[in-house]
């Protein structure tokens, strides 16, 4: 098979020891599992003869953007080939009286934005790590602007994929919306490379609004910052992001990035629109806010003290680490609905009560999506069973108020035993479309589901 | 096989000649296929006995809402058994704080409205007619208000589904996003009941606007209304309908609803928000449509003034009709990326210039996507013949700007060649995922795809 490849590829492909380790790994705390070798295309038409030589051979096929999963998305737990995708990096077409943008899947959400700011557009979905498009696409990523904007499934309009017998489709043209046929595109969003490799997208952009509001708003218990995310939405507010951090993320945000807030529960906001639009939703939010424990909000117009204000926010995962620099961090998330919201928070945080290790909580919650990030030491046995025990405990409390074990991290190898928790039966109809279009199990084995061999 | 439905179901399966036709068209002008009998079953669970005799018999199955598809999505080319859902109205439960709402399919949008509207909520998705949501969900249904609040791809958070073996599934919970496991619930919206049976729903609500302002908009010409449409949206001014009439859709709604509005090429806008927000966008609007020939807004505030607008848009394929008495209808849509949206439909218009019957346009325009209304003389195979070429040539035109066959009625019968003609080798995909769930080909056979017959 590497002969092959090499005849392809010449020396964009490498088994080199350091190569293949580096991709064996994501910024999970699972064990690595690094592939047989590491393929860098920088077409579709070689992706194809990869995914064909690959068949050939039973080889299974991983595809690898940034290394930025959470759940192991990328690693290679039966070896195989990580197809790197850094290469296609390219923005192919942006067209901006239609508001969207073709790229290749190799590029990063940072890099497409500072291409299309220019045209006064951007694109919306930002996952704490610069990510790269294929990667938030096949995850189905999310971010602080979904409850605005949407996640990768509303912002995705049509993806390019080389099916696991080397077939390269289209799902779909530019039109906003098609009612023609099966919604391909939304089948291999969120599919985490285990239906096909993604060779190209064509996205949603949004313009750059005339106004932003952002403001800091501390609240005297986390429940009354909860309510007043639900009371928020239920008054139509439109709201572009709604973050909250509790007292302890609060706490670690601060000391990683210098700012000098109050430590307390405390929501982020940021409004879009008009000058008077944004000025007028700021108002209600903040006597929404005061109604509830609110103790004044803290706002930030201008663009630099917004940026440093998000900054922050996308660095949480990193100030979250230098809490306690030698432990390693199980990253997790839950979403539930919103009226459940302060209930699931206010029970994990007694549920973490008696934990000898700091749990910091952070959340996109005007989806009811929340992040937990728990920082065990590796040494410790205890510790790490621990961590797992919070999680299983926090996906089965999210599971009863008829929430999902995971908003935007996804499946992986981390969360395979909660899929069949939260979809049951449905869990059959998965099987059978992965086995329809993938009846070899060569497209990312052993992700999604448990004890999925390759036949 | 009917013995079998009787023991299930006692007198709610019937075989007359009355109810069979009803149950063989819908408001299109195809060929009516009756089914060989309909069944009215109660629940989920009598729906998955029927799907289990069906399969034992290999009996094809189709589901019928309200009969208000547009492309043959109920008849039965096939014969078989028509499912009327209509018995299965029920809307299960509200939950407001969440902004969702669990229904059966044969409820109808109008009928949810009812009910939601005193919790100060409203379902968005409305297309001309007062179909049912199992309905408007299997055929991606749109409608006015998709510009600002999406179709029902974005507006379904999760169903329950019988599928071909009788399994029941449940797509999602009823977080407002997940990441956990391919995306089912996409995959059924849109199928037209090829793939299973939608017995249950779980919708979006949205917080009903503080303030709503409509307006009028005659044009100088089409070119101007379209460009005034582009330059909405690229300033980020937030619509909550943008629909366009040409000159024939406006005498003919003159008529038919007693509006007084010049006839003119005409944009219906609508605003949601507070009502300075509202007024400001409306403002802003005003300008840019004054800048591209705009004669000027008549500005709708009162709600009665406003209901009697909107029933006159939802009112445009009777008033077309009633161009034209003796005649029958051929109605089509396309949606193409907005930059192309003029081109597309000024082409358009200049294929119609010679034909022999009246062919009034209308569309959601915020979206690219536009109906023609073609008005043949039943008795003539010519203008029969007429009006599917100007679909046809209207397709290709579509097609070649990127664009899509069907915004929102989707392929049912009338559109299966253009199913291939837009997606290509992605049609061989959809046909492995449909052999995949259904094998024996008992899901509404004969719609979407050309040439499949039963095994």
């Amino acid at each position: 098979m590497i002969d092959d490849l090499r005849t392809l590829l010449g020396d964009r492909v490498s088994t080199d020891p350091e190569t293949r380790a580096r991709h064996g790994t994501d910024v999970s705390s699972l064990a690595p599992a690094p592939p047989d070798a590491v393929a860098f295309p920088e077409s579709t038409d070689e992706v194809r003869e990869i995914v064909r030589i690959c068949a050939r051979h039973g080889t299974p096929i991983v595809a690898y953007g940034a290394g930025t999963s959470v759940e192991g998305q990328v690693t290679a737990p039966q070896g195989g080939l990580s197809v790197d995708l850094r290469l296609m990096r390219g923005i192919l077409a942006l067209h901006a009286e239609d508001m969207d943008v073709v790229v290749q899947p190799g590029a990063t959400r940072a890099e497409l934005n500072e291409r299309v700011r220019e045209a006064g557009l951007f694109f919306a979905v930002d996952p704490g790590a610069d990510a790269t498009l294929g990667g938030m696409a096949s995850t189905r990523a999310s971010g602080t602007n979904a409850v605005r904007y949407g996640t990768m499934r509303d912002n995705v309009l049509a993806l390019e994929v080389v099916l696991a017998d080397g077939a390269v489709i289209r799902t779909g043209g530019r039109a906003r919306k098609s009612a023609a046929g099966y919604d391909l595109t939304r089948l291999f969003v969120g599919a985490e490379g285990t239906l096909g490799l993604i060779t190209e997208l064509t996205l949603r952009l949004h313009a750059l609004p005339q106004a932003v509001s952002a403001a800091v708003c501390p609240f005297v218990d986390l429940a009354g910052a909860v309510e007043t995310v639900v009371a928020t939405l239920r008054a139509g507010i439109e709201v572009a992001r709604i973050e909250l951090l509790d007292e302890t993320m609060l706490e670690a945000v601060r000391r990683y990035s210098g700012l000098d807030h109050e430590v307390a529960p405390t929501l982020f906001f940021e409004f879009h629109g008009s000058p008077s639009a944004v000025a007028e939703r700021a108002r209600a939010t903040e006597t929404i806010a005061a109604a509830h424990g609110g103790r004044g909000c803290r706002w930030a117009i201008e663009p630099a003290e917004r940026e440093r204000l998000w900054r922050a926010r996308h660095d949480a995962y990193w100030a979250a680490l230098a809490l306690r620099p030698a432990a390693q961090a199980l990253t997790t998330d839950v979403c539930v609905p919103i009226s459940a919201l302060a209930a699931c928070i206010l029970a994990t945080q007694r549920d973490l009560a008696g934990l000898p290790m700091p749990a910091p909580l952070v959340g996109h919650v005007g989806d009811g999506n929340f992040h937990l990030i728990l920082l065990f030491d590796p040494a410790s046995a205890v510790e790490r069973q621990a961590a797992r025990d919070v999680v299983r405990r926090l996906v089965e409390r999210a599971l009863s108020y008829g929430g999902t074990c995971s908003g935007e991290h996804g499946i992986g190898v981390g969360k395979r035993e909660f899929l069949v928790a939260e979809h049951g039966a449905a869990v059959a109809t998965m099987r059978t479309l992965k086995r329809a279009l993938d009846p070899c199990n060569l497209m990312n084995p052993g992700k999604m589901f448990l004890d999925e061999s390759p036949k």
